[in-house]
């Protein structure tokens, strides 16, 4: 689907937005740029602020008019900082994912994006059959041409994009988390090296059994931290048998 | 909420970055900036891309390490490109606010963005409870620093804004939908003067009715749009009307 949204920027003014714009889109999987008039291009400016994203340039279509630009398109979508007196319906971009999925057969889509100060014309706005507004501080609402580019390409790439949304993590074993059993012989060691220690008191067992059991169970404990944790029991375990050796031999007869 | 998520960026390379951060945050309702180490701070570039996000600047808190940034946070978020043998859980933008409206209590939040080649080093990671992962193009992740913020700052809105997310609509009446008792008047009107062009045979009369039903709903028809059409019809009368006495004065004896 990414494959059939193309981004229309009409009568850019900044050339940098241009290429800022190429970026954005690439960035998010989306290929298809068409420049309505703009103020200046090509320029070495949009191909800087492009980064590495020459390819959406150099396939980007020019046209004179937004008509020619949009004659194929199906579904044919405005943004819009302005919010009163649209001519159709204000969606969310979440909202404008919904509606695509909902009609897959209205493809292909086109999304206008106006002149950095005054945004679409009144002519333009009529050209479209929803306006995405994207949600911001209602006290500055000063987002940038490529910003919001950058913010629509996203909501279509969460709605689009085929596979996974987050890399595969590699699958440590030493990272993978302990089962039950583990679980119960690590807390039960922790007890019986608290009672050694004299920390645990038979009075408030019951109570440290069940908060320990949480605090555990929360920080999902994995096989190599497990191991950290025992390790550690043992060296405690180590010391008290020192210590309780020390006081046997003080006590022995022979000293 | 949103006065509860502090930003931190660490050792920034860039000024113009850090105000270009200033006005993603201002333009989605964040002020909460923290800065580490920056490299070049103040810096004429930072103030002139906050463009009039500069109270943000001005409030900035800048320190020596990331500890003292975010001693006070209860929930600490790295951003990374990083994908493999990160120490923290992997989640989405999205996850992250889902975390945070099910956590409420653990606020400060601090989301912290590392330098701007490599990231977030792996001392710094180590301090996050989570890694948040913007899902890009695995063929081109190029997400510039602001623009990460962006979009962060961006789900944060979408979650935490207080009042609608859409600005209001005003109501005009002329454009208020209209009710099915006008819409069966304007379709009968439709048919009527379908049968008196002679466009609506017997045969086809339930069909064309069917349909036209259809259209007329999926137009969701207002009051003036109504008028318009009704109105029309009634000029396609008053022209059926003229050529039939036209027709009846032809036929009639004294011609």
């Amino acid at each position: 689907m990414l494959d059939k949204i193309q981004v229309v920027l009409s009568h850019t003014t900044h050339p940098g937005n241009i290429g800022a714009t190429a970026r954005a889109m690439k960035v998010m999987g989306l290929s298809r740029l068409a420049l309505v008039n703009p103020q200046k291009y090509p320029s070495a400016e949009a191909t800087e602020r492009a980064s590495r994203a020459t390819d959406i340039l150099a396939d980007a279509v020019v046209t004179e008019d937004l008509n020619t630009a949009i004659a194929e398109s199906k579904l044919i979508v405005g943004t819009s900082a302005r919010t009163r007196s649209l001519p159709s319906k204000l969606i969310t971009p979440r909202k404008l994912t919904e509606i695509i999925q909902e009609s897959p057969t209205k493809t292909p889509v086109s999304i206008l994006f106006g002149t950095e100060n005054s945004g679409l014309t009144n002519e333009e706005l009529h050209l479209c059959h929803y306006h995405v507004y994207i949600p911001t501080n209602p006290d500055y609402s000063s987002l940038n041409l490529a910003s919001a580019v950058q913010l629509i390409c996203y909501e279509l790439r969460l709605a689009f994009a085929e596979g996974d949304l987050l890399p595969e993590q590699p699958v440590v074993e030493s990272e993978e988390p302990i089962n039950r059993a583990q679980f119960d012989g690590m807390l039960e060691h922790f007890l019986t090296v608290m009672r050694e220690t004299g920390y645990l008191m038979p009075d408030h067992e019951k109570q440290i059994d069940i908060r320990l059991n949480r605090l555990l169970n929360k920080a999902e404990v994995t096989q190599s931290e497990m191991n950290i944790l025992r390790g550690f029991l043992r060296s405690v375990e180590y010391q008290c048998a020192k210590t309780s050796n020390i006081a046997a031999e003080k006590d022995s007869p022979s000293n």
